[in-house]
């Protein structure tokens, strides 16, 4: 037999198990015809309210899973319930983002088949989440006009693993003198064609032009 | 020869040679004569305005460094540089927080007993800096009254890591409706000795206490 001398990359290898691991996911979530999204964002940017405002506004005719990743607590998780949403809570300890088997895991002895829709709330991190897909329908990343005018720039590669960018907090950008629209520009520059929402899931401004692009 | 198995954990090793690094930075800080301050928190808590503040207060008589890590751009270190100081900026590409080689390399050339006082502004994200100690004097946390109320207990092993908390933008708490006191029994809960700082680099409010805890 002919030696063979395999060079293995170390985090190739483990970006690569997680694509596998996410592709079954995903092949499940069709299977069961349940659509699933990932929000992903910073911390305190929004992403558990504007989970909570999309139930609000779907939950008569969808019966919708909400999965929340968080380092400790089931803060989010809780919110969401208080909805009359079924949730699960997944810890991470010191991870610093969701990966597909985690879901794969906590959806272990859930009966997908159930549920129309899942909001999957990534751990509060704007840079580790976009490196794992989890399997979701889309990904979306929620910014908001709280963390300062240099987020996007700052972040290319979230914004270009990105298939709908949210801004979210919009009903603050006035008094905090925040240029949305520099925002947006921003946005563009590294990817002229993705959706961008502008939103406030405080007052429910954009939301429903939001669950309407997600299609649900 | 006695036959040997050694177990590696990867994630300990690399866990275990940061700290090596750091442990050799701190030496040649020492050495120098310069006192170094590893700024972390979440995007958009103010950090380099929190550092743009205490250059200016300190200007006249301490000559600054400051380095500033982020995956792309050279923003923050251009908006210090506006203020009269050295900087030097590490763009990590994908990577979500500095780590010590990392600083180790960029001070490569730099005349490190010209300063007095250096400023690390760490990659924008609450979670992952934590892990990897660079070497310096004191480990800031900087949190913000924008990030919402849970950022503290959704992230213990951040605060239990540090070695002072800045609560930053206290002037819009406020116009938030932000409740800074529970804030702070939050850290008390995992921390009961920490110092804790209220502040407002934008107003200044603050910053001349925090200076004064951090001995410059």
């Amino acid at each position: 037999m002919e030696e063979k001398t395999v060079n293995i990359d170390i985090r190739k290898d483990l970006f690569g198990a997680n694509e596998d691991a996410a592709a079954l996911n995903a092949a499940k979530f069709k299977e069961h015809g349940i659509k699933v999204f990932d929000i992903m964002g910073s911390v305190g940017t929004g992403k558990t309210q504007l989970i909570e405002a999309l139930c609000d506004l779907i939950a008569d005719d969808h019966k919708i899973l909400m999965l929340a990743g968080d380092l400790a607590t089931r803060i989010d998780a809780d919110r969401v319930s208080s909805h009359g949403v079924d949730t699960v809570q997944i810890n991470t300890g010191t991870a610093c983002h969701l990966d597909a088997r985690m879901v794969k895991v906590a959806l272990n002895e859930i009966p997908l088949s159930d549920y129309d829709v899942m909001f999957i709330e990534n751990v509060g991190n704007l840079i580790c989440p976009a490196g794992y897909s989890l399997g979701a329908m889309k990904k979306v990343v929620v910014v908001s006009v709280t963390e300062g005018p240099y987020m996007v720039r700052k972040h290319p590669l979230t914004i270009k693993r990105a298939d709908m960018i949210v801004i979210n907090k919009i009903d603050l950008a006035q008094a905090l003198e925040f240029d949305v629209d520099a925002l947006v520009r921003d946005v563009r520059e590294v990817d002229a064609d993705i959706p961008v929402l502008k939103i406030s899931a405080k007052t429910g401004e954009g939301v429903r032009e939001l669950a309407k692009q997600l299609g649900i």
